[in-house]
């Protein structure tokens, strides 16, 4: 086992930071502040996701920056994501990189070789990669051997949060000599299960883990026994109408095993009336990360964390 | 209708070169000349990419560029995929950007915003992207709305060449009143039918085409039946084992309605023993394309093509 595993080094930092708190950094430009519009759109962007990790990084574990925002402004925005990636890792942050890859067998290892290889040399250093399971088994090892060897880790979608990720993820496999009748949700989170299980680290979770939506509550407390070992990444929290209560059962006894993301509701909090107090958009950033925390730990087993 | 219509166009470039033979543009480093060895990565890759645009350019009527091999260079490696991207396109050829998105709606439409505006001021202008379909219906449509607006099109995952590619694709989902008895793959070609002929163009196709790969010849066969408005796009040709007449069964009568795609058998052609005459490595990338081209014309409808 790979003395950083991520899955220990993840939860480690849950418990540092005392909250699982993730700050998804999802660069609208529609929703930039004012401030920040008269630079071109890459600067604006990476200006914009560096101040959120200097008011965050004390506060949480971990950022998730959305690759599609960045992508939208070609190479010089993938250029601002490759900066803003980097200066997290600076800060002491974990970063989740949610992009969403997913492709054969060879051309999935030089995806996990871009983003998992966490080698001086190497140009993305993720700590982890969001990943697509449709492709089947043979396109998710190359993730988890590159993981392994680097000490970094993926989240597979299991459930997504949107409303149409139930048209096919919902449906229902008949049962067969070597499954019972399950959702394809079930079968995938079956395979993301066996995965984890095969690499536990000290905390009891391994680096592979599942991406389940905050706004399927019941789903989050059912998938959560059913990947005993998977640790989660949440979704919908916030803007997307998951509540705190919601994103609960994603958590285990101990407050730890998921991390519960925002994005919206913490990086544009500066258009919130609630937040209109704000000195500064980056003061409504901070208000609305300390108020996501206290929501979290009041309402769920993360609260333990601050022991 | 736009009038630059996705599958029309597809479709008149194929009729034009009297093909359906796509170049796969998967610059592995390993593999690259050694007369490239020398450049810095980035600059390797995107000299290699524009060489075989040059000699194919004539040829056929599309490249398709695989995200992941440029990805893996950092930003310096997704620039060289921007300029080969507009390169290809100045060359008269119909860019299919294999980089396979998906993502929930809000986050989709970011991405579609990226890769399917093909306005001048916008930065990747492809004329197609693959997108995966696990996140479900909405998680296309933003796909499907910036296709319509600027005459791009999408092909969604259906049935992956990859063996993996069975382990949830090939599941049965057990009747329910809304939908028979049908594997994963049969219900998302399904909804990929729906989709491109709710915009069939004057070709008889839409602009949401299937990715189906040729190493399941007899699946290729019978969704072709189940999809008759999507073109397809047939990986696994070539180095993944599907033959010319293993392809056939993608194209329709006049043999369109297919682009069929060889990557390492062409690129790296350079490297096999039965192009050791070849005077370059350029010239063997021409007489591997026009090897494919013939076996695919003598083998399967396209031979029709040639009139």
């Amino acid at each position: 086992m790979h003395e950083n595993h991520f899955g220990d080094r993840l939860n480690a930092a849950i418990r540092k930071k005392q909250t699982p708190l993730v700050v998804g950094l999802d660069p609208r430009i529609a929703n930039l502040p004012p401030q920040l519009r008269n630079l071109n759109a890459a600067e604006a962007i990476e200006t914009f996701c560096k101040s959120i990790i200097d008011v965050v990084a004390s506060k949480v574990p971990a950022v998730k920056p959305q690759s599609a925002f960045f992508e939208q402004l070609g190479p010089e925005g993938v250029t601002a994501l490759c900066n803003v990636t980097h200066y997290a890792r600076e800060k002491g942050l974990v970063v989740i990189m949610d992009a969403k890859r997913g492709d054969i067998g060879s051309t999935a290892a030089a995806y996990a070789a871009a983003f998992l290889d966490r080698s001086e040399s190497a140009p993305w250093r993720c700590d982890c990669l969001t990943v697509n399971p449709y492709l089947g088994d043979d396109s998710l090892t190359p993730f988890v051997d590159v993981g392994n060897e680097h000490g970094s880790g993926i989240f597979v979608l299991a459930k997504t949060s949107n409303p149409g990720g139930t048209l096919f993820q919902e449906r229902n496999f008949g049962s067969t000599d070597d499954h019972p009748q399950q959702t394809l949700f079930e079968a995938v989170s079956d395979h993301i299960q066996s995965l984890a299980a095969a690499n536990v680290g000290q905390s009891g979770y391994g680096s592979v883990g599942a991406v389940v939506g905050a706004t399927w509550p019941e789903q989050l407390v059912e998938l959560r026994r059913r990947m005993p070992n998977a640790i989660f990444l949440v979704p919908g929290f916030g803007a997307q109408g998951g509540s705190a209560a919601d994103v609960g059962g994603g958590l285990d006894e101990q407050g730890l095993g998921a991390v519960i993301n925002s994005s919206r509701g913490i990086i544009f909090a500066y258009e919130k009336e609630q937040f209109a107090a704000a000195t500064s958009w980056q003061h409504a950033v901070e208000l609305a990360t300390d108020q996501a925390i206290d929501a979290i730990a009041s309402e769920t087993n993360a609260g333990r964390l601050r022991g």
